[in-house]
């Protein structure tokens, strides 16, 4: 398999999760979204048109959207099982890695600051207070959500699911923005606890080949 | 079951549709986003601890996140199947969907254009430009996934899958908003085709309890 990632991506680190810790090798093909690398025509024609990373290509199948790619290898690769089978496990886990994937990230990915930037020429305080209000909002509702569902070392018993692959890298974000997580304390043991594994530390932004320090 | 719903949540829209396209009846309980009936402690901790439309109840089980609920009930109730069983057409119907869910929709929900307004006080303009920018962008990436591996009368086939269920109520936003989306030929046929079905009929806003004109 090949995959379409930035370091720095979320998205992709969420994915380089899920293929470490099915122990599955993969070619890894840099795409720099800061120099727009995946709005290109021979990105966008010839491998992801949702012109985005992470894109996983597997043979001849070309597939993008992190949580498509990440049910995709658990489909392909069951073991370990990033979704649980049972509904109601399962439905838990989609539901937390959900609230992450569509309520904190999409508000404050690369894209939306740069247009809080460049168009809408906010300053540097007030795309600051932009960036800690959807975190705390939805870190808010994760913490919540543990409290109330919550067990286990990770977010839903003692192994990793879905719901931590994408917990973790949206943390790594807020932290390297200087947020401040300590009202979320469920959250952060779960991602120091995480941060412990061989798979989610191989994935780390730092220890990717197109890291920029 | 219970539907916690706001008739007007594209969010919501996507999970009645799915109610509908099963045959399932449910209790229509309408909160108002708008006044903020989704943030009140009644609602937060005791229905949904995401904060958030729409939530299922279903008896004991209470589950937020509309693609979370989607897969429950396909889980539960799997006629007929919104997300298909084969991992490649499986794979293809949520790359769609998770274009929709989390590039398009969460940019451009009532808190974002909310804050835009209260807090940065853009200008009417400036806000209608943002909108229109994540739905072109995002748009454009549909109708180029659409154009490489659509097919049939619905974006994969002739039934209805999770892809239908999510562009549809996304592109009802879009034409509310005034945004021209004549540049996405194939998504706006689908979803005029979608909308003669009877369940995207009766899953609208204009048919809930809860409208407002």
């Amino acid at each position: 398999m090949q995959l379409y990632s930035f370091f720095n991506s979320s998205t992709s680190y969420r994915v380089r999760i899920a293929l470490a810790l099915k122990g599955l090798p993969y070619d890894y093909l840099p795409v720099n979204i800061r120099t727009g690398q995946h709005r290109e025509p021979e990105y966008v024609d010839g491998i992801n048109p949702s012109a985005s990373v992470p894109a996983l290509v597997d043979d001849d199948f070309h597939l993008s959207q992190s949580p498509a790619i990440m049910d995709y290898l658990d489909a392909r690769h069951p073991e370990p099982r990033l979704i649980p089978q049972d509904p109601v496990h399962r439905a838990r886990v989609l539901e937390l890695a959900n609230l992450v994937g569509c309520d904190i990230h999409p508000v404050n990915n690369m894209r939306v600051l740069r247009y809080l930037d460049s168009v809408l020429k906010v300053t540097p305080e007030q795309k600051d207070a932009w960036y800690r209000h959807w975190i705390d909002e939805g870190m808010a509702g994760v913490e919540r959500l543990l409290a109330r569902y919550g067990h286990g070392s990770y977010c839903f018993g003692d192994a990793p699911t879905l719901a931590d692959v994408t917990l973790v890298p949206q943390i790594a974000n807020a932290l390297r923005m200087g947020c401040d997580l300590s009202a979320y304390p469920r959250a952060m043991a779960i991602h120091d606890h995480a941060l412990a594994h061989p798979a989610f530390a191989a994935a780390a932004p730092s220890r990717q080949p197109d890291y920029i320090a």
